[in-house]
């Protein structure tokens, strides 16, 4: 589990999650549409409300009011998922934002890695700062992010436990990116997020990524069941909707340390520059280190398209942590049957606790080819 | 010496300079400042163009038109400073944008440092950042940027020597900050950058920076003196000012190794995160390093207030570095006289090379009284 780069203001948590009762919500699609006026205190994002004659409720059979489909621009359909967000069980408390959060952001140089396109920390930071804008635009982070009153009373707050991103296409420098995101209920006890980024000008996506989080009760770093209060709480902040990935059924494999077929980095304490907030290890810093442990002929001649974290204990300034990398599939194959290579990874603790476990697949960077990768003989050293 | 995250499609250094011969140009003060309506790939940065009827021109003797000073917005009065952009000899080329480019940019959660305030890295990225929209703006960027064509012909580009800092307040989550950025000749071969940052909704001067640039022979990497031809190209992209930071005089103390009373890192490579477009080490990550050899107890209690950077030979991906931070001032004095902590820093290579000498000064966090500082005692290592 990880805690976020909360503001400063906030305690921990990451992100908005509720165990709901009822989710027979009436539900709509919103539409956004342009740029607003930028605002002093929101030059470049704003969070949209959705109004109703832009509307397009999901085909339930108690749902007589469906507005054309037409309306909805082409870059927001969705593919042929159907979205529906709440917007008729709105209360006082909660206003009129829309239940999906969108914010624009530009690339800018400094995001770049080597290969001249936005990087994979540069965007995951990017999704979760909508999180936060979300959590704020709801009124949900007096508490901690995503925390309702009742939840503070009981000491709880929301940890990331699980995140999977596949990626279409990196953007490069310069241009937009527009991230859309919603939360609703996953399973009984948690919450899934979920985020889809697209190119601004095409509309084209980019990346879909599923994050899972989990009540934690903040005294004793337990897991929690929420309750009736946290629910009814929460209940109209949801979208009664799959998670865009089936992040419970990616079960990540232990990476065989015994077997010694691995890439690993000395130990290492995160510095003053790689703690948020929180005085946790950042997101960022995560994804840092396990590409520390993979060979570089790797990263020069394959683009990361799919990666998945779990999160498995917290990581703070004095955790001295090391990054182990194993190969799971060399990539071997014709181009048609070559599905890319695949990475386990796992950060671990000095004392060999487990900190993430990781899996990440990459493809060939030249257009059209699966070249054959060639990974060097693992000398235990990257 | 470094060379800039520019680009992919640009070469590698990173302002924007020139050898001027005649700076006898005429000048004015832009305004803008509310917001503009954004536009899809300028979502939130805006490339200001200065009306004439806005201008206020320096106070030279043959300057018979000035605008009334009460024109210009409170927080663009520059205080006491006689700033003048030229806009009246602009060539075709240049068109009609501004000498002074302006930016604005959100800080998001992941800006944040531990003490809940953008990082200082992070504001250097910015800073960057608009030297490199600033160009792009010029149309100065197509052999590298800054670059004019007899540049390119000759293979000369622009490095980055010298850089101070002076922070008088750091952002927090939410708040924009803008950016206004010139540049002008210093002395007979080199070129100054200037930046100032601002609260956006109040004006208040956040940070002044001052950059020293150099030409430099692509192939032989070494120092070079300019040619008529490209005074001429640039020579009205130049501001008629002095730097704000007289940068020149920032001399730096070469940290004494044989005295052994500094603290130090390990030897260590960076990774592919720390790699920009060039392959090089990334400016943020020289700063990532400087702080890993300054005590946990210093960075917890004291905050930067001023940082000046000497770049000494370029750090690529292959470069072992080593961080070195020798007390130069140890802060103890009562409240009126203690000027606070000034450290030396040096990052070497492996072979004993210089890669940076920088000087930090800290203030303490606590308002309206300057601490002692606890300082451990050296030990070799952090």
């Amino acid at each position: 589990m990880v805690l976020t780069s909360a503001p400063p203001t906030l305690p921990m948590p990451r992100l908005l999650s509720t165990i709901p009762t009822n989710k027979s919500i009436s539900c709509c699609v919103g539409i956004n549409y342009g740029c607003s006026q930028s605002k002093p205190n929101s030059i470049d994002f704003q969070a949209k409300v959705f109004p109703k004659e832009n509307v397009i409720t999901s085909p339930k059979q108690d749902d007589k009011t469906v507005t054309p489909a037409e309306k909805i621009p082409q870059h927001l359909n969705w593919e042929s998922r159907k979205f529906h967000w709440v917007y008729d069980t709105f209360g006082g408390k909660l206003g009129q934002e829309g239940l999906v959060f969108q914010q624009n952001f530009s690339i800018r140089s400094y995001d770049l890695g080597p290969d001249g396109k936005a990087t994979i920390g540069c965007l995951m930071e990017r999704l979760l700062e909508t999180s936060v804008q979300h959590c704020r635009s709801l009124g949900l982070y007096a508490g901690g992010l995503g925390s309702t009153p009742e939840m503070t009373k009981r000491g709880l707050v929301w940890v990331l436990c699980k995140l999977q991103t596949v990626v279409e296409k990196y953007p490069s420098w310069a241009e937009v990116i527009q991230i859309d995101t919603w939360t609703g209920a996953s399973g009984n006890n948690g919450l899934f997020r979920d985020w889809i980024v697209r190119d601004y000008s095409t509309g084209q996506i980019l990346i879909r990524a599923t994050g899972l989080l989990m009540l934690m009760h903040m005294k004793t770093r337990k897991f929690s069941k929420g309750t009736a209060e946290i629910t009814d709480e929460l209940r109209s902040a949801l979208m009664d909707s799959d998670p865009l990935i089936d992040i419970n059924n990616a079960k990540l494999r232990r990476l065989d340390i015994d077997a010694r077929n691995y890439f690993q980095t000395s130990v290492a304490k995160p510095g003053w520059s790689d703690l948020d907030v929180n005085q946790h290890v950042s997101s960022a810093k995560y994804i840092d280190w396990v590409f520390k442990s993979i060979p570089f002929s790797v990263l020069e001649t394959h683009e990361l398209s799919s990666m998945t974290l779990e999160y498995r204990s917290e990581c703070r300034r004095d955790s001295a942590v090391q990054s182990l990398t194993a190969v799971a599939r060399d990539g071997t194959g014709d181009s048609t049957h070559n599905q890319g290579v695949e990475f386990d990874h796992l950060l671990r603790l000095e004392t060999g606790s487990e900190v993430l476990r990781a899996r990440t697949v990459w493809k060939p960077i030249c257009d059209g080819f699966l070249s054959t990768l060639k990974i060097p003989a693992t000398n235990g050293c990257t």
